[in-house]
């Protein structure tokens, strides 16, 4: 945590954190909001966003894509880590390609999930080799 | 024989992250989640949730007082670490009450924010007397 000086003329200051702050969407917003894998090309959208009640993370974006490669319309949770956020592409970054897909955890439409299950947790994160973002 | 075991799913372990994981809501889902006051009482809910996309931390949560107290429809962002999450009310608790909403930073419906402002997130973070969710 970082005090900075009181400048009540404005902000003139640039810190690590101008750069992210300011960066805000409402979740409202997000739901649509495209994702492209590493090549730049638009491979689905964001269909919700899980939110952590107690610490205010974003756990997991559920991805939608529908019909990518010949995939029904299945949902994907990530853990939010493993996504990017690119303002080039005002969307988010992904390694994702048909390989990745094949094995990911997943629903379809008229399944629903157990997000209390632990297990389930560790699978979503071991499987997009990111560190949870909870017991750190 | 008689076996103890009594969680067959595997899920035998608690850690200290039980109690937060899985505590896990749909982004589209806390739209509509009730707010109370210190004493229990319902004087609100949740209109939408401010992401910052960039750390995947929700930085605000947008707070509905329709006609609470005799305030029109206005919109209150409160940074998320002004709000608990209470799940015996199954809703978001905060320190608020007409005096505190008098002086708040609010937005009427035609109003729109400038989010990037870091003026505004100072004072909003001021206000509320919370640090900040970045530079930490």
């Amino acid at each position: 945590m970082s005090h900075t000086t009181t400048n009540p003329s404005g902000v003139t200051e640039t810190s690590p954190s101008s750069s992210t702050h300011g960066n805000l969407i409402a979740a409202s917003k997000v739901s649509g909001t495209s994702v492209y894998d590493l090549n730049d090309k638009k491979v689905g959208s964001v269909d919700d966003v899980m939110i952590d009640k107690s610490s205010g993370r974003v756990a997991y974006a559920v991805l939608s894509f529908g019909g990518f490669l010949g995939i029904g319309e299945k949902y994907y949770p990530m853990p939010w880590a493993a996504l990017k956020y690119d303002t080039r592409l005002d969307g988010f970054v992904a390694a994702i390609d048909a390989t990745v897909l094949e094995d990911a955890p997943s629903y379809s439409a008229g399944e629903s999930v157990d997000w209390a299950d632990e297990a389930y947790g560790r699978r979503l994160h071991e499987y997009w080799k990111v560190a949870p973002y909870y017991g750190l």
